[in-house]
């Protein structure tokens, strides 16, 4: 008790209770308090470091997923590479730039589904929820299998132990997640720019070489497994092959979420960051893809096509090859990181708004969302398993989500500037909690982001149909069902509610009269406890046996009329040997009498062994019975424990 | 209600709950009273009829377990298998004399562990109950999968469902038993005895052809699985052949449980039963060995030698041929079932003497020991499913605890006639409720249960040795296993039988005075209705409040200024978003106050969904704290439900 506050009869204080110390404590540190969260503001350099890994690190693998659809149609099919990747560079500028006016219009955070929630209402906010979820997963599963290819491709020896390594690295992460290391800053910087660093060294050395001629193709490359008849090149191959590249732009929301860890000016600061991640992410992207079309990068399980470019440029897999693939290794893996910051919040808003267990709002020792980090790291590791860390086979349940999120994020950007466009100038209005400013400019604002919606949304499309039977057709099934479970959820939060609130709430009579009803297995300590108590509460007060054996009754009677203690005793005898049956039958009869003044109590006593394995030693009747009271109105259930110790 | 029946305040009456007829009732039939139980009694006929299944049946595998151990060393050792089959019957003549003495002295029903219990103790009793129980277990196993292979052996193409077919016909025999078809007569007699002449036949026109010359030897035997190098022919070879014939005698016990069953003068009618069922057995087993060795008939997963005597006899898969293999298919699985009917009798029977869980005493719908049943069939099916239903590899786990049962009952005889030596001529005695007559034969009666227990305690131990590396050894680790599992039963049963006794028991002053705990986790019609029924318990009653979240307390706070009707609130803020720990400290502090004249209630509203399932939606506080509380002395729970219907 560190303080007491006494006003109008209420006490406070603040309790000294805290967790125990155990071997989850030697992991994820000492408990905190709650007022012990961070508040801590970025700067620009340190934010594109902390929000940039999940878009940056599908550098590492957006070009190969391009190149294995391309590798069904043969060698010169794979030379589209380039033109694709410039046609998903332009995507990434629309995307970008309408980010960038969510940024400015939503300074407190302004991810797809708050956007959804607050322009487009309830079921659009869940799609975007159900859609947002579901990808945060494949983010982890994506990023950490792509950075054990990368681990496989330097040491080949590791390819068998591919789904063990990481399911390991995402336990690594949950640990990382569960001690909960705030964004905040040189711990995220370094590795994030050591990659930025070594990506343009090694493709500004190719380009180099390049120019120069001596840029020669893979040496030794991996074995291309084709199929047996090559496809031709149609128009739906191309987009096929498009989709899978747009897993280059997953991540690009990210800033937006965290508008609010950085520095005043946030929202400008914010929106400078996203274009200079867009930028680096652009033209790393277009480098990499250039270049492993002129290397002849084959796309193979066996090594990663960054590793074949990276060891192409540095002529073999030495120190600077090494490094490389380390970066990249390292930066896929805070991507996972990064996800296991944005899914445990978002479910935690979603689970504050009533459509997912309430419990996910529940903040573990070390003040993150533990139970969201759990739920995180079991489902990607299932995932992980079931597809044995293959990113190729993971891709095309990847990206839906993430389009189906942007397409929802700009169209409730979209409609909210033209609810601005009907403000009077200089008009507020507030809705649903947002508030509305007027803008002159609403009308280009509204394009841009109606662009930016239609284009995502034509992407998705093209996505979900391309890739439907690679297993699209898989997220198509998860994403409606999340939404009608959350909205099953919602209904049954509602329903409580309504049935718990106090609104018309007339309080009832007083109770003034007891009726008590005690259940007795045998006449023993335990039964005199509960009869002992339940003459405190009433006269009236009657035990009831049920004599299963014959022979029962007549001992129970005998014992009874010693200890009984002239209570009205009732034998029910049970000629199919039930038990519970006869019990609850005698106690609805009394139920039936009862008046509104009246409360029936049933008091049982409750024999509580030393160790809970010893329950099994015993029949239980006292839970069993009280399971099937709890569901019968105006009975009150009281447990008159009596251990053994 | 049938019947009232009022003395001393004391109301009697027979209730009419009736168990509700569902999907299992269509299976296993209609409920029966417990005053249906029959008493039915046998005579000779029908009672060899019941109890002979299990012991005749072994004529099914026995000589091939012989085979399958002499094959080691080559075809020649083979014919050993007709000598130590005599060897088998002279120990099967001994144990039936000394049983039938057993039968005399215990006609109320003398089973090794009743017989070990009343004359060698407790330690003694465990040690047979473990050893029967171990093997009903592997009767079940063993002649079932016996049974199957006899099947296979017709229709070669089932081979590869063994495990399947085995544990659908556990199942099969398990619905039977909870059918609760009492051993009652013709349903028995018919195929036990159509299986006796159908064997006896066999073996008769086999013998008649090896008189007159024309017995060949198998054709087309099976593939005979030669090790690669010879084993010469040891002591130790011939002592192992032996040890795994010796599973001819299992089930010579059953008669001695089974007194009762039979029409007075019973245990005259018993023992002439145990004489006639003993000659049969030997005869058979005799009789397959010798001709089994004169055919060369060899031992094989894929055909038994009963299918290879039985076609060479016939001349073919004709229709005699499947008469006899069907006679013999279905006697097996009589003989599970009579395992069936043994190993639940005597486990409600320890139960009784708190050996085992108590709920094993408890007799279902149809009057049998459901549980004990059901236990049974998980074990045997799960035993098949780990042996693939093969009889060889399941040969080494049976018969060690048959032999340790013979051994004690016999040991417990033969101390019992020790006893009775020293009375006076005439005198009676009554020790552990069994009654002692002076004997003037106990001399003769003393060796002859002393020879027997010798002579079986010497085959346990030969077949231990042999067989231990074959997997006998699990026995010898099950069986102490198990006599330590019943002894700490035993210990926990006699623990809480101590707590509750009456003896010695000073009733503790009345309770005069409440205190009365609320915690609430908001202010609703639950907390609201728990409080309404704290108040009615007493004047001193305290609301109390965990603040997880700061925000929580102030709400809570100013709802209860409206709804709190003046009861005094406690908040407790948790800076470590505990919620259990600050409350047990704060119950704990109440505690501690407490006089001897006073009871502390803590009411919990209890939020009922009308779903189980919608538990999981939400924090179950009420259930957790119920839990912890449980384990407090002096603290009385009480749950206020609040159904949301």
């Amino acid at each position: 008790m560190m303080s007491v506050d006494k006003r109008n009869g209420i006490l406070r204080r603040t309790t000294s209770s805290k967790p125990k110390r155990t071997l989850r404590s030697y992991f994820i540190g000492r408990p905190l308090q709650t007022a012990d969260a961070e508040h801590q503001t970025i700067g620009k350099a340190v934010g594109l470091a902390v929000f940039a890994s999940d878009a940056l690190s599908s550098t590492a693998y957006a070009t190969q997923e391009i190149l294995v659809i391309l590798a069904a149609a043969g060698s010169l099919a794979m030379g589209y590479v380039f033109p694709i990747s410039i046609a998903i560079v332009v995507l990434l500028a629309i995307v970008t730039i309408s980010y960038e006016q969510t940024i400015h219009a939503y300074p407190g955070g302004g991810g797809a589904y708050i956007v959804a929630r607050d322009n487009l209402g309830e079921l659009p906010a869940q799609i975007a929820g159900a859609s947002l979820l579901t990808d945060y997963i494949l983010t982890v599963a994506v990023s950490v299998s792509s950075g054990v290819a990368q681990l496989v491709s330097a040491f080949p020896v590791l390819s068998d132990y591919r789904a063990i390594i990481a399911v390991g690295l995402v336990a690594l992460v949950t640990i990382i997640s569960l001690r909960g290391v705030r964004e905040s800053g040189t711990v995220f910087a370094i590795p994030t720019y050591f990659f930025i660093v070594m990506m343009f060294r090694t493709v500004g050395v190719a380009l180099v070489r390049y120019l120069t001629g001596s840029l020669g193709g893979v040496v030794d490359p991996p074995h291309l497994e084709m199929a047996e008849t090559l496809q031709p090149i149609t128009l739906f191959l191309i987009l096929h092959a498009f989709s899978s590249g747009t897993t280059a732009l997953t991540g690009v929301e990210a800033i937006s979420n965290g508008i609010t860890a950085f520095k005043e000016p946030r929202s400008r600061n914010a929106g400078v960051t996203l274009i200079a991640m867009a930028l680096i992410l652009g033209t790393l992207f277009l480098g990499i893809s250039f270049l492993s079309s002129q290397i002849h990068a084959v796309p193979s399980e066996a090594e990663t096509v960054i590793s074949q470019l990276t060891r192409t440029v540095y002529d073999g897999r030495n120190v600077l090859y090494l490094a490389t693939i380390g970066a990249t290794t390292v930066i896929l893996i805070m991507a996972a990181n990064t996800a296991f910051a944005d899914f445990p919040r978002l479910s935690a808003l979603a689970a504050a708004d009533g459509y997912l267990p309430r419990q996910l709002t529940y903040r573990g020792s070390r003040l993150v969302y533990s139970r969201g980090i759990g739920t995180l790291a079991v489902i990607a590791s299932l995932l992980i398993f079931a597809f044995n860390a293959s990113v190729t086979a993971l891709i095309p349940l990847y990206a839906i989500g993430v389009f189906l999120s942007f397409t929802l994020s700009q169209g409730g950007m979209a409609h909210r500037w033209w609810k601005i466009g009907h403000l009077a100038p200089g008009q507020t209005k507030t809705e649903r909690g947002s508030t509305l400013h007027a803008d002159p400019k609403w009308r280009v604002k509204m394009f841009v982001n109606g662009f930016g919606a239609v284009c995502t949304a034509i992407v998705m499309m093209m996505f979900a149909i391309t890739k439907f039977q690679d297993g699209a057709w898989l997220v198509l099934i998860i994403i409606p069902s999340l939404v009608f479970l959350f909205s099953r959820i919602h209904a049954h939060y509602r329903t409580v509610a309504h049935h718990l609130s106090l609104e018309h709430f007339d309080a009832p009579l007083r109770i003034t009269r007891h009726r008590v009803i005690v259940p007795i297995s045998s006449v023993h300590r335990g039964a005199l406890a509960a009869l002992r108590y339940a003459r405190s509460l009433s006269e009236d007060v009657t035990a009831v046996h049920v004599a299963i054996d014959p022979g029962d009754g007549e001992k129970a009677q005998k014992k009874w009329e010693t200890w009984g203690d002239g209570t009205r005793l009732v034998l029910l005898d049970s000629p199919y040997r039930l038990f519970l049956e006869p019990l609850l039958a005698y106690i609805e009869e009394i139920d039936a009498q009862r008046q509104p003044n009246e409360a029936i109590t049933v008091v049982v006593p409750q024999f509580v062994p030393r160790y809970e394995i010893e329950n099994a030693l015993h029949m239980r009747t006292a839970g069993i019975l009280r399971e099937a009271l709890l569901h019968r109105p105006g009975i009150v259930i009281t447990d008159v424990p009596y251990q053994i110790e």
